[in-house]
């Protein structure tokens, strides 16, 4: 599944983390660890679904969708990642920002 | 200030607009209609930033951030946003998503 697409989510609530980063200058491996990270996700319990967009700048927002705070912590705390988010914050990423938050209603249109 | 920047916002909890879509082929006035809504958006109560990016394919997520609930029902009733609103649905979009959710806790870092 691309990510990017619009998500296809169930009924409200359920959770967002909303991560947002410029990149450094530089590839040193970011694009690998980013296709990984994304295929580890999709395998944790509570994954719903998650859509990323970067531009030609370097800015980049990522949302995955969780089903609760606890599959949420259990992502963040989950080994493999735990390296990339040193990483990440070490090397790929300048400014970044990164907000739980509880989806409480949605709506939208699929083709 | 522009959108592709992570942007700066006071400590949780606050209300997240997130708005991925799926842009249709042709420009059709879409730009400028853009700029004029994150222009217009700025200037309403309640408003805290916005995150905003748009990839080549056109697939994109803006993340607008607002102080309360009513702020962002205030906004979206808003008579010049009501009719971008209609013509995004109409012309600009093809698939899109809009997920309205409560920032519970945030981390980050800007140089």
């Amino acid at each position: 599944m691309p990510a990017n697409t619009v998500a296809t989510t169930p009924e409200p609530p359920y959770y967002a983390v909303i991560f947002t980063s410029q990149r450094t200058a530089g590839e040193r491996g970011y694009g690998a660890m980013a296709d990984r990270m994304l295929e580890l996700a999709a395998q944790q319990p509570g994954y719903l679904g998650v859509e990323s967009v970067r531009d030609a700048e370097g800015f980049g927002i990522t949302v995955s969708y969780w089903t609760s705070e606890e599959a949420i912590r259990a992502w963040k705390a989950n080994t493999e990642h735990q390296v990339a988010q040193q990483a990440g914050m070490k090397t790929w990423y300048g400014d970044y920002a990164l907000r739980v938050a509880k989806v409480e209603r949605a709506y939208g249109r699929k083709a």
